[in-house]
């Protein structure tokens, strides 16, 4: 399946400003991504990368400047009708070949996986008349798109798929999952598991 | 199955303390854990709650006071070697039937559903030799201990499982995916979700 992945190549994963600088925030984005690119390609997608600069990476790369509702929007629009797509986060860290298989294999017209905080952090189209809007709680708009276009809705329940890597909690969930290129960055950076208060988190030595 | 269910019955959820008072606390998690004894029903399961204090609810209760891995131990040596016992924590309300029998139907000598931030909220034993230890990480702990005792592991991957309702930003999860009790509960009290800035949020009005 055709597979869209998009990526901010001109300033990646702002909200781990308090943790890494901005050449570092990009070279961790990239590591993510390629692990992603890495796992979609195990799983038998056809992956294209929709990013909004030029950037080097294993996959096929689009350039499109606009805004990430749009560009996916314009993409959703181009394909032929009876062509599936999938869009897939590039910080989705977690994502195994299994998890995404069982993303790109499950049956409806609209396939969501949501993200925590109410995000869409992956889905499959396989019907006109479906729209995205990755703004605010995108999984409920994304639900009720597809219930106002008629169109059959299924999610899929996956906690590697859910996990989006955005924010300096988050970075804990690399080191204690993921087995590629993202957790190896972390740990090059000084990062190690923080256990001994409520929640365990990722510390920098 | 048998399903242990562990709750805190003297001062549940206290690190919701920033948003809840201790009698709403109180009646929250036991809104979450009628949700979930509600889901483990539906999934054909036989929940017992363990609990440090007396309880009313829709399951038996044992009242075991001890610290949580001790109590949950010494239920996993009292029970004969051919009788599986999963673990079910009392916060997950997002579980419904389907993602918790996909748990209880995974084959394995123990099977483990990752919580966010590297803790075990719902785990099968179904062999003898292996201990919980719920501090810190316990999820890699678990994963090293089946692996010490020379005991198949298999590991479920489930959002609805990953999220325990713990902390003021998990509250925002319950109202987008739980529709039972513990959603009611927190639309009662004035939550709404908010949506706006970075990552949506619950928010009382």
């Amino acid at each position: 399946m055709d597979v869209l992945v998009p990526f901010d190549a001109r300033s990646p994963k702002q909200r781990l400003g308090p943790e890494l600088d901005a050449n570092e925030r990009r070279e961790f984005a990239e590591a993510m991504l390629a692990d992603v690119l890495d796992a979609l390609d195990a799983s038998g997608a056809d992956a294209t990368v929709l990013s909004t600069a030029p950037l080097g990476c294993s996959a096929p790369v689009v350039v499109d400047e606009r805004p990430l509702s749009e560009a996916v929007n314009a993409r959703l629009d181009a394909r032929p009708v009876e062509t599936p797509l999938a869009v897939v986060m590039a910080d989705l860290a977690l994502a195994t070949p299994v998890a995404l298989s069982a993303l790109l294999d499950r049956e409806g017209d609209v396939v969501l996986a949501a993200g925590r905080g109410g995000g869409t952090n992956a889905l499959v189209v396989r019907a006109s008349g479906f729209r995205v809007d990755y703004h605010g709680a995108s999984l409920r708009d994304h639900r009720l798109a597809a219930d106002a276009a008629g169109l059959d809705l299924a999610e899929v329940d996956s906690f590697q798929l859910s996990t989006d890597i955005d924010e300096p909690t988050d970075l804990v969930e690399v080191l204690l999952h993921n087995e590629g290129r993202a957790s190896a960055w972390l740990r090059d950076a000084g990062y190690r598991v923080h256990t001994g208060d409520s929640r365990v988190r990722a510390e920098r030595r």
